[in-house]
């Protein structure tokens, strides 16, 4: 199958390095993205993905990671991790563990799992030594800058008022887009920048690409919908005019 | 294979209800029970389980979980979980997400995991929702007895200072898991005690089953050995005189 | 002055101890009982807990404890206490600090400020061994009953939903309150129990002795009330027909 | 009385803006440093303060700061504080609380006391907004760059394996105070770099001002010392050769 063109917008920005929009599902812990529903989801995602040649990564809950690893080849990254080392942590999410499971990367720092900043700067050191991606979550433009300066791959700008509301940052708030791009290529050009919260439709991650970031962070808008792989098909279809 | 005898001493008391000697592995975050090594570890467990007619349950990191569930039959737990109910729970473990990857029980409160009041009442609500079974981990009598009157199937008191040590609890502390028996069936007489930290040697575990509690939870004792299968043989058949 | 009659009902019923109506006003952080205000509020709570008989303990930030215990004689609590020992423990609110300054007791496990299980009881075993009273608060009849087994002087159930919303749990959920008070006593008849959650007027005062609780926690119905003082004497008064 | 001359060395490079040597007095939670022991400590640093033109600031538990404000003129930080906003957050301490009870600034993020990134930007955010004054804890040079780009008034980087241990970070870990200078300078030249950790004698006192430092953070080398006053004349003394 050929895949359908998209997201020219970005990838003519690209220059110097190759930027494709990056479209982050985050699972949560909805009962539609658990367990077999977690497996259909990501299977969603995949097909979407080599359907229109956008960049998805799936995230599911940790213990869903490894059965979603066996059925589908597209990135997944965990919600969160801890950056404790081997020994006496019972309860902790290791890297090592993230990686045997399948896992290519982790969010850190999601507004709803807030970490201590040295629990952030440890949890990215636990991950680069292991070859795992890292997208730090921040809440405004000031943290954003101080999760950059910690060098993760990604930080991923979302006000916590917005998450979930159905409203989007890129309308609602333009600003803290554009500013955190701004204060992140300043601290460390090499960071990538992406944006979530209440982000549903194609002209909504449209937005969000125009002010900058690569991509975004999805979970409600996308998991809850009726028809999962449609709302998915509007988002990434609906980024061109 | 005919299994041999063991653990006489608790299944002549055993009265009210059939009492098996229980024996917890906690795999912690150990690199010797990560990944690979979780799989091969929970296979001794089972191979040693079925030889001497021992109940073990094996507790590997969240993310071990499904793949070890396709490698053994014998129970496996989580070494926690978060009583969230399904939604905008990024980075917590939910029950059922457990339950879907093949656990069929969870630590609760352990001592690298502690969890504030209202929450451990949460978890055990979930577990028991979902037919998942629960072992509250507690540091005194005093939380012992408060573990207890939440009712989850077991308490496993574990002094702090004595975890990891290789002091075991049942010889460094005998009073404090006396008295957690007494107290527990005090509040509760259908929950089980079990007692923890330090415990190696089989005749550790004799004497933890002599105080009344019904099993033990075992770590680093078992985990760090040079040849992981002979120290957990040396345990089970050690606790026979 | 002669202090009026009040709360016969309690007061009848006192047979093994003498129970008194405690009202406990949990300042919070609001900024009409904060600095100078906190000191305006404790004096208005002197002036009713005198005019009416009525025993009242005032609860204002750990910040404000000395301030107001320099200008009144009636019981100051502090709204947490960590039950750390001397030493490096920055940050913390030791019960040493808090008797220093003047207090005589502490609420422990607020809901906006929950704590882990063994550090409730270490809070309560702190608290005693200065002769600090305890108010443990709780979320629902199992939590209290576990923490009534850990022997705090008193237990406050306060359903979480209901804090602040001003539906009165003695009203929106009596059940919670008759039942705790008779898990408590099934534990430790030495333990008091009170409740709290939305409580404003003297005829939910009475709804909740009437269910068996021995005194309230009130705070937003108070505090933010135009007239603070009046607000308390309706509370006060109105417990009688 | 006529100042002793003292730290000339920070005195001759200060240029863009006026820079003291800062002398930063952590009380943690020690019996030594608390209730009646924290005034005569905070009047200790006081006299010294005088005696040797020395800029000294003192941090006592937050139920102690009130009675100290009584006591000394010399600035009064709080050991930490929460950016939450008034309302309903029983058992925080809040900026307005610490600024009625007379403390003009606050550590944050004290290796005892961590808190989640965003936090920490609330905190920094409520100080500022009622001109209190704030101190950033950091463990290494990655998040001391994070917390400088938060905007506080001064950042203190301090390893926590040093901390209490005697061994001071100004011989044991030079680069860690040099780099985090250099480090937060990139970032806002205006932010001021403290260090901290097994710091006793004026010679880690000198070492540390010459690594590019403005002042440090101390505890236990001179609360626990048999003689406190010795033991800090000693410090600002030592630092001329």
């Amino acid at each position: 199958m050929q895949p359908k063109f998209i997201c020219s917008l970005r990838l003519q920005k690209a220059q110097a390095r190759e930027i494709v929009t990056l479209i982050v599902i985050n699972f949560k812990t909805y009962a539609e993205s658990t367990g077999e529903k977690a497996l259909r989801l990501a299977e969603i995602c995949e097909d979407v993905s080599k359907e229109y040649s956008v960049q998805m990564i799936v995230v599911p809950q940790v213990a869903d990671i490894h059965a979603v690893s066996e059925a589908v080849k597209i990135p997944i990254y965990a919600q969160h991790v801890d950056g404790v080392p081997q020994g006496g942590f019972t309860g902790s999410v290791t890297a090592a563990s993230l990686k045997a499971a399948g896992a290519s990367g982790s969010l850190i720092n999601h507004s709803e799992r807030r970490l201590e900043l040295a629990k952030i700067d440890a949890s990215i050191s636990a991950c680069r030594s292991l070859d795992l991606k890292t997208i730090v979550c921040t809440n405004n433009v000031a943290t954003t800058r101080a999760a950059a300066s910690l060098g993760p791959d990604f930080v991923a700008v979302e006000p916590p008022e917005l998450i979930g509301s159905g409203i989007p940052v890129s309308k609602a708030n333009p600003d803290i887009v554009s500013q955190s791009v701004k204060a992140v290529k300043n601290i460390d050009s090499s960071v990538g920048v992406l944006c979530g919260a209440g982000i549903t439709r194609g002209e909504d991650l449209r937005a969000a690409l125009e002010l900058g970031s690569e991509g975004v962070l999805l979970a409600s808008g996308i998991i809850k919908a009726k028809d999962q792989q449609r709302a998915l098909e509007e988002l990434v279809t609906g980024v061109k005019r």
